[in-house]
């Protein structure tokens, strides 16, 4: 598989950096070709703005999906989106590696979202879901917390992991990605905070990224997160009203 | 009350911009004072990385939260967010203005929590959630979504409203505030996209801001959502077992 590791933290020596070269290295020994996309290390703009349109549709209205249609159309993107949409047509696998900061992703890779995922190119009404531009290829979430797991599960204070992931997810998929399970990290506090004594905290850490060596070994043989698609919806995008996904169970 | 609204948008024309003018214009008319945050108009930088810290406690390794302590202890922090934390501190009510860009926040208002919220300052491992920084003051959310209500309701396409707002939800609830339900605008598209005809879009938008003007004039005796506190948790940080917030109903 062609593999790419997009990498959101600011720091390249952090455990997040840790875990993308334990990545590397595990998917390069299965003989998978590996690129890494350090998003901090590019020096990523985030932030959707007119200043980014040259020759805008309307100079005086900046309506983001108009411009970001516009520019794909005539193939005026500015070179990082280029790039990053490059990178992501030449994977078969792209995994995201970034702590959770306040609930969700840092704004740096929200903004890689923002900006990357382009209307009228990468997704339109049309095109979307299971008929999504990335169809066929794979995703997933590598995510660092700072509190310990038992405050992610359901009825932890931290808010249950799946509700904190599933907007990331949803988008994931929005643009045909098949989603795999996500690996999370608990319990990897940043700056020299740490719950337990440091040498038991250091194990810790030895063994988060045993785990994650472990389950990338065979990650081409894993199965996808089911998704609603096309067929599923009524005219408004709603479940079938007797559909399987409803029951209670 | 004292009340703040943050706007996060890139075109102050645009509905988002307008639905803040009712605001304005409503809170006002019912003897509030109002103070406007135009986070795109004020350019708020919202990347965390090492060079916004002058004199850091590790030069060789940025630790976000290590440094964050650092300069709010010896009151060196950035003048945006000396600024951004002054206006919080003086609002009773802060009102969050966004468009949903990709299941959640756009970037700008991401990296805003992400360098607003200081740690050391605003929050620490005993000053958070109901023990937390802003406690008797409230927040809310007025998010905007182009696609129409049904696509957020349970089992519809773009993901149930009610999960795709809970990481920002937590994130305030985090610092202690008490969160208002959220006011969401559906069916909102930009750049001329339009499902119906014009016209019974721009009367569809009409009522968008005629509910929010309404609402706005008895703001002030809403009830907060109902989240758990310090004495809700075991020592882990988990709803004690047999709280009745476990009870399936």
């Amino acid at each position: 598989m062609n593999v790419l590791l997009i990498l959101c933290h600011p720091e390249r020596q952090s455990f997040n950096g840790g875990l993308i070269d334990v990545a590397l290295s595990a998917l390069q020994s299965r003989g998978h070709s590996v690129e890494l996309d350090d998003l901090y290390g590019e020096g990523f703009d985030p932030v959707e703005h007119a200043e980014l349109y040259v020759d805008p549709v309307n100079p005086d209205y900046f309506a983001p999906l108009t411009e970001q249609r516009a520019l794909y159309d005539r193939k005026g993107l500015p070179p990082d989106i280029v790039r990053e949409i490059k990178r992501l047509d030449w994977a078969d696998l792209t995994i995201f590696q970034f702590p959770l900061w306040w609930h969700a992703q840092p704004a740096m890779l929200k903004g890689w979202l923002d900006r990357v995922f382009v209307y009228g190119g990468i997704y339109s009404g049309t095109q979307r879901y299971d008929r999504g531009y990335f169809r066929g290829k794979r995703a997933m979430l590598s995510v660092t917390t700072g509190s310990p797991q038992a405050a992610f599960m359901p009825f932890g204070r931290g808010g249950d992991m799946t509700r904190l992931l599933a907007p990331m997810h949803a988008s994931l998929n929005y643009v045909g990605y098949s989603v795999l399970a996500p690996q999370v990290s608990y319990g990897v506090q940043g700056g020299g905070i740490s719950y337990q004594g440091r040498e038991a905290f250091e194990r810790h850490l030895g063994c988060l990224k045993d785990d994650w060596a472990s389950r990338l070994m065979s990650i081409e043989d894993e199965s996808a997160i089911p998704f609603a698609g096309w067929n599923d919806w009524d005219d408004s995008g709603v479940l079938h009203h007797n559909h399987p996904a409803r029951w209670q169970i």
